[in-house]
């Protein structure tokens, strides 16, 4: 492969867990690799509650999507060894499961469809009656009626994962520039990978919005959180989670708003606490620590844009990349955690010039505007 | 009088309101008037809605309290025009009253016993069915079941008045010692005032608690309150105000809590933000921009102590003021803001040398200890 003369050959604009993980891969297969970000980790991770959760996340229509779901988190294990080992960070990787949740009989029969097409795919998911809940959390409100565990549905703690790949990253000799990045053409480098989450869209003109999530960050008294499992909620046809850390945090989340904004709204923190506390009582009598807002990155189709960017102006003149080779992973939406794994090692085997995995056809950036049988004919090459 | 070698004629210790108004009357009587606080309005204050509330506030078998708290509120306008004179401090004065609005059948027939008793004691409130409270506040649920008008239940803002008492102190040339006392007999001064909230404690031996309360600042989109009055509400058996600042900010509480940290509780934010929409459905688009939590001081009846503190110890070496003549003023509980001119006013006299206005009877600082009828022969003057 072929550097331009004093560039590097990888520059990846975003620090966010996307972006960081890409350039680690990056590094490890040699590649010379530049990180551009002004704050890295301020993003949506640094609101994301680090579920893992590929079953839990397994929407009716999406099963592409879920299979990168799933594969994704199946790396995350040697994902979580491999960082910690290199970085001796505890990123807080956890493996007691996931337990769903129902109230109202309403909110079982939602859950029910939803599980059996969970069930229909394979996944792994045991069905409880309401005392076998109690018995794993006996935390859980008497009015929980019925609920699911998915033990392969994990979790991290998203600020411990950024600050071991912010170390990992300097281990491997990336450097990280702490600039904001406003023009592609502006980069020396022979790819350019836009990590950029909503500012991806400026960047490329690829249609990736905002989508703006709440969640509080609790505190149980003494340290000590009253429940193991992450639970995740139907709550009087209110959607919750609350994903209890080792250190006494528990994240409460999360809205999901079409807007782009970051203001804490009195509805929010008032349905995400009602919803919470029917669930487990226990955490009225938490500290309420922290209520933040970020916006994820959601596309037309809420699934992830991964792959070669084709470039779709007439006018070389109106190309936002000056004609660099670009490479995009955004668009992560609720699942840019789960996903990093995955997301990391695709998009690095594409820098490095490998063929495109066939699993990441789907999730081509160009699917909103290509033709249905895109040509590979114009010089760049495509996914 | 006399005044001790090099000392001041008055040392107040407390820096809250009332503290500061003490100092400042003091001052303007002529008395040489020293105040101790590390950090003045950071107590009780930083946290108080600043309602200006005595009918609303008159409960059952309080009837001494509520002639007090009547009393402070007509000071207040002459009180609030008179610092912005010196000041030039606009203090959040407001005068469109209070609307007292209740929700079910129960909430009403408990506001209305409440209302019979406070109309037997020709207090100025006006009944209101629920079409009359939403022509005044047309933002109100349509739950609203009826109310009644407080039209003398006025507000202030609790950090504008203590920046311009501060402002004050200066002009009257009070000096602020920026340092904590925890002993009263180190102190050089003809009278120490003791307005120390709940270190008063400490400092005394009095019986005073801390009582904590939780509240929440929310912030209108555009800065556009959309409503005037000062809401009080009983919203399925909560109850909650609302405070709305010509700025945007509306100050929703108040737990009444028998705890003294300073933690915001999941719980206590549910049911203030629960409450609150249910009475004002619109609040669930503010921002919620702060929760917050301090002590008030409690007394056993919850009226304030005001007057000549006379020491217990049968032992002078058991007095913890050193045999210095001291004046308490605090335990004011939730009633520290209302009842800030006419304690200023009643201190400042004292400690000028007046005899005991007749108003402070019933709050002696020796109440809860002193035989019934209380001799005079102690050297030291009584109220």
């Amino acid at each position: 492969m072929t550097r331009s003369a004093g560039g590097a050959d990888v520059a990846v604009v975003g620090g966010g867990p996307i972006g960081m993980s890409i350039a680690w891969r990056c590094s490890q297969r040699g590649l010379r690799t530049v990180l551009y970000d002004p704050a890295p980790g301020s993003g949506a991770s640094s609101v994301a509650a680090g579920m893992l959760a590929p079953v839990a996340e397994s929407n009716f229509g999406e099963t592409t999507l879920t299979r990168l779901l799933v594969d994704s988190a199946a790396r995350w294990p040697g994902f979580a060894a491999e960082l910690t080992a290199v970085t001796g960070h505890d990123i807080g990787y956890r493996t007691e499961g996931t337990l769903v949740v129902t109230l109202t009989a309403d909110d079982r029969r939602e859950a029910e469809r939803l599980w059996a097409y969970q069930q229909s795919l394979d996944l792994p998911i045991t069905l409880l009656r309401a005392t076998a809940l109690r018995d794993r959390e006996p935390a859980l409100s008497p009015r929980a009626r019925g609920g699911a565990l998915m033990p392969d549905d994990h979790q991290v703690d998203p600020r411990r994962l950024v600050a071991a790949l912010d170390t990992a990253l300097d281990r491997a000799g990336v450097t990280v520039v702490p600039q904001p990045v406003t023009d592609l053409s502006t980069l020396d480098a022979r790819v350019v990978v836009v990590a950029a989450g909503c500012g991806s869209a400026a960047l490329t003109g690829l249609p990736v919005r905002p989508v703006k999530g709440q969640i509080l960050r609790l505190r149980a008294p003494g340290g000590a959180v009253g429940f193991q499992h992450v639970i995740r909620g139907y709550a009087d046809g209110r959607h919750v989670y609350l994903v209890p850390r080792a250190d006494g945090e528990v994240v409460v989340g999360a809205t999901v708003e079409e807007r782009g904004d970051a203001t804490v709204t009195a509805g929010a923190v008032l349905e995400l606490l009602r919803a919470a506390a029917d669930l487990l009582p226990e955490i009225a009598e938490y500290e309420l620590a922290q209520a933040q807002a970020a916006a994820r990155p959601g596309t037309p189709d809420n699934a992830p844009l991964l792959g070669w960017h084709r470039i779709a102006a007439d006018d070389p003149a109106d190309d936002p990349t000056g004609g660099r080779q670009v490479l995009v992973a955004t668009g992560h939406h609720r699942h840019g955690i789960v996903l990093t794994p995955s997301t990391a090692e695709l998009i690095a085997d594409l820098a490095g010039g490998a063929e495109p995995d066939s699993g990441l056809a789907g999730f081509r950036p160009d699917r909103f505007t290509a033709p249905t049988a895109p040509t590979t004919g114009e010089g760049k090459p495509w996914n």
